[in-house]
């Protein structure tokens, strides 16, 4: 059996997203999904106050009955909650994994940096809402039981790690930010204009310098401006990468949809370790 | 005679809001306005590519026969240009000031780092088109003749320097960002949610430390959210400052509108040393 604990530390999470993941592994008794309740509460932009939403992680994570965090949502929040984490985090917290993505990467990278649990770039609770958000729930459930199916293709024996590109933006030079030298870094981003791709990758680009390399997951729902950026992703990744003298890759099948794939941080595993 | 080249470093000028300058100081004998012709060049998103941007901006600086060089626009670019920038100005251009705000601040920040010229927290030549526009460019022209009337009024004698938030988000921590420490540090934002306003406080914070504190300026134009972010700017700032153990100083007069005030970085002097 895998027992997951879901909180929110960011957005709160719909019922019926809830509603809807739960039926879709109701026949699957490896697997016993719990709903800390603050996941429905609501705090302004939040899913519950920052107190709220650090007591529940931390309930979540000490408890030693579960074997994963499954963060619910994304939004914004985790960056208000990760620093005071970290220090309350018990025994129970070192052996489990922590799953999510976008604006959870503060805490993926604040535990990554203070060598806690396993942190992992995967889907979210909420994808289920997305075309196809199926696939992203049961890659998740797949990685859990020990499947590599789900893992992000170009994976190899190089520590690796995947951010949302604002979250990375907004985490590199502070408290949070893991030592990511010699890790391949994989960004993605959603409705951002290219002008403020550009920005965001002059920014982290300059702060990246030592890592094995860049690789650009989906660059989704750009918003029309009213004039042409004038470059596209991949070029305005590689123009940032050869001024930094970061290796660019190439392309990581991560993004904000039900096809983002799994990236441990670190070094992937073939097999569960629970 | 104060001679002023005006270039634009993003976003390029329309011609009517330079005529519209033109016209507003064409009885002013004591001013001359040289607009490069790259002001109203067009490539994608930019005033011309980025070499054109960046010889044009040499071009002004380099010039001895120029006071002062006036950015047209904001919008983005000058951080594109501005390390190469650097290492080619000459002799002449350590004798200008430098005067603009928003994307511009790239340009101030790594002139102020370099120790050329005077770096100038001033509207932009495109603010013409602002209701009061008008004072927002005699305002310029007044300090470049030696006025104190458009300073912000909170400049004393410590050091100062005045960036948009997510200007200065992106310049912490490159190699275009001075030593701010000691130095009263005033933002300002346009059309930014705040959830991003917290986000990029969060981010300038932890860069921040050993400042002399730091000063709000008006945050507008903020879009509307699916829901209430929960705080207001001021207590955004607060929050961040108490974290980062930065003394929040209260208000600054600067924003993107014609109100926007002048603030030279390092010491404000009470009169033009041209």
């Amino acid at each position: 059996m895998i027992r997951i604990a879901i909180c929110a530390p960011g957005k709160r999470l719909e019922q019926d997203r809830a509603d809807a993941v739960r039926d879709l592994l109701a026949s699957d008794d490896q697997v016993e999904l719990v709903f800390h309740r603050q996941c429905f509460a609501r705090h302004g932009h939040f899913a519950g106050d920052d107190a709220a939403r650090l007591n529940a992680f931390l309930e979540c994570a000490n408890d030693p009955s579960f074997d994963a965090v499954w963060f619910a949502m994304g939004g914004y929040g985790a960056n208000r909650i990760a620093a005071q984490a970290i220090p309350q985090l018990t025994h129970a917290a070192h052996s489990k994994s922590y799953l999510g993505y976008s604006d959870n990467g503060y805490l993926l990278a604040a535990l990554h940096k203070a060598g806690i649990g396993q942190s992992v770039h995967a889907p979210l609770v909420g994808d289920i809402r997305r075309t196809g958000g199926d696939r992203a729930i049961l890659r998740v459930i797949d990685w859990l039981k020990g499947g590599t199916g789900g893992l992000e293709p170009s994976l190899d024996s190089t520590p690796a790690a995947a951010f949302n590109l604002t979250t990375l933006a907004m985490l590199v030079g502070t408290e949070l930010i893991p030592d990511l030298s010699g890790h391949v870094v994989m960004v993605e981003e959603v409705s951002e204009h290219l002008y403020s791709v550009d920005r965001l990758f002059f920014h982290i680009t300059q702060h990246l310098r030592g890592i094995a390399g860049l690789r650009l997951g989906r660059i989704s729902e750009v918003p029309e401006n009213d004039r042409p950026f004038g470059a596209s992703p991949e070029e305005i990744a590689r123009y940032w990468c050869e001024k930094g003298g970061i290796p660019f890759l190439g392309n990581a099948e991560i993004g904000h949809d039900a096809d983002n794939t799994i990236v441990p941080f670190g070094l992937a595993r073939s097999a569960n370790a629970e």
